[in-house]
């Protein structure tokens, strides 16, 4: 079978290799589609050569279908149409103990710490399937782990419908937690400054603003009722946003930090104390998450077609980085099984 | 009657004037004791010029008995020991519409935005009277709205019995939230770099650390069995404070922001990201805070001796403020009625 690795920084190679040996409570899957992220895209900068290990097999947001199963494992027949939860936990640390098991403080992120999807045969814990329903295109349920990203930062934030909602950032996880926040009855607007990520938006039906051209405060106050709103998901990863962000918000509204920032970022306490704020962190998905998104993508509730900008064949792996690297492209899959 | 004017940058005058006409809904207080607190130390500072009107009878920590009563006032007599709640709202915010009048986007705070404790014959709206019960002395009373607003930080932080906490800080407020905290049944330690502070916690029977002689991180982790503290009040004010406090808490732990930040702070926002942490801010109180406030205080679960550094008359009150800014002291009340 034939698998993509990262061989180092900028460097995709395909590889032709034997599938691992099943081991008990294990699956193996022929990979659909395989999609690439942000955290792929730090990976291949080589921002995070310190946790993967070389040559490493990457990838986390897929569909396929069950080809052979392992010892021990029940419930599940080759042929399924499955995605997968890549998260295994040790189960006995603090935080699994207090059920935050899918943020472990040992967390084995598969796609990252330990072999992903961008491979033909791929064995996985059957304890990580999540099943389709009949009739999801495999292409659009490769999503579901993005589209589950959104569905956790949404229900953290405990957006009621009929809430007002800020989105700051109009990227792929930008537009999907826009776009699960209306499907959970909110009133959603994103603030993005680049014209062609507003347009792609804009086209999905989502409500944009321009921050860098209009007072985005007095926007939202406007819109509020002079309230401010319930929720503001930081999604953009700059520090000015963040700075901005606190400002947005009602009394006692909620931020969550969706973004990942790798400095600290100076954040306006006095408006936090002022307006007695909660600022959420918000981290991959529980099980629960999983399931809402695949009813979500089974339903057509999320944009398929407008955000999978292409679709390359496995042996092109490179080619979907170099197009991610380059901007502009939304989702970028790739075809794993072909 | 007497009052303490603050009259610009360090001056604090005493004036005898007449006590202001009783208008309805209102009642007129006989002030015994009167704290003064960092917010008044700011004011005499000239830090909220912007704020206050000269010259301003400020103060609002207090004790006292009603000594005459306004035209449609009702359930109080005259001779009642109370002491106040000093928050007057609009009620027809967006915020008061949402039940949070005590951050009341137009919020009167009664001793900065319109007269104060410093004064022997207050005029305050009767709502915001808190009965005292019998046999509670009024010197002790006098802590009652700073032992309120630490009851409203424990309260935000939904501390559970059992919980294990760190309060940053061992400044009044902090030593406070420390003494809440154990009533409410949680384990708490007190951070603090200054050793008199941390003696005087230490006396009030209160564990304490030293940030700069030990790591406090490792210390935390000890402590809790690897997990992190459930809660973290940053009660400091200190940049560095809020950078390392993140640092301390469990997966889905809590950090309340309690200290006023005046400028914007570097907070680690991967680290909220990653271990899903919740920042709160916490801001005054609520009614049922200063009900449990007068409760501990009536009930000897705060160390009122340890606490208050010094009583003086009404007629030092100059000398209060400078002894406070000159260090040392906790609590310093002035006799309003001496």
């Amino acid at each position: 079978m034939l698998a993509a690795n990262y061989a180092g920084e900028h460097t995709i190679t395909i590889e032709e290799r034997e599938a691992a040996e099943l081991r008990p409570g294990e699956v193996r899957i022929a990979v659909a589609y395989a999609g690439i992220c942000g955290t792929d895209l730090h990976i291949y900068h080589g921002d995070m050569d310190a946790r993967v290990t070389l040559p490493a097999t990457i990838g986390h947001e897929m569909s396929g279908t069950i080809s052979a199963i392992g010892p021990d494992v029940e419930g599940w027949a080759v042929g399924d149409a499955v995605t997968v939860m890549p998260l295994a936990w040790d189960g006995t640390c603090p935080a699994c103990r207090a059920g935050n098991e899918h943020i472990c403080q040992n967390l084995d992120f598969i796609g990252i710490d330990s072999p992903g999807a961008l491979q033909q045969s791929w064995n996985v814990p059957a304890s990580t399937l999540v099943r389709l329903p009949d009739g999801v295109s495999l292409r659009d349920a490769a999503l579901v782990e993005p589209v589950a990203v959104a569905v956790h930062d949404v229900r953290r934030s405990e957006l009621a419908p009929g809430d007002r909602a800020v989105v700051i950032g109009a990227g792929p996880i930008g537009v999907l937690i826009a776009t699960v926040a209306s499907a959970f009855g909110a009133e959603v607007v994103i603030a993005e400054i680049d014209p062609g990520r507003r347009a792609a938006a804009e086209e999905m039906g989502l409500r944009t603003l321009d921050p860098s051209a209009v007072d985005q405060v007095a926007w939202v106050e406007e819109w509020t009722g002079g309230a401010g709103a319930d929720v503001v998901f930081e999604v953009s990863g700059s520090a000015a946003a963040v700075l901005g962000a606190t400002s947005l918000a009602k009394v006692r509204g909620t931020l969550v930090v969706v973004a990942i920032h790798s400095q600290p970022r100076p954040i306006d306490l006095h408006r936090v104390f002022w307006r007695e704020l909660r600022i959420l962190g918000a981290r991959v998905y529980q099980r629960q998450d999983f399931e809402r998104a695949v009813e979500l993508v089974a339903g057509g509730d999320i944009p398929a077609d407008r955000l999978i900008t292409r679709v390359v064949p496995l042996a092109e792996t490179a080619s979907a980085f170099e197009a991610l690297e380059a901007g502009g492209a939304m989702k970028i899959l790739v075809e794993v099984g072909r």
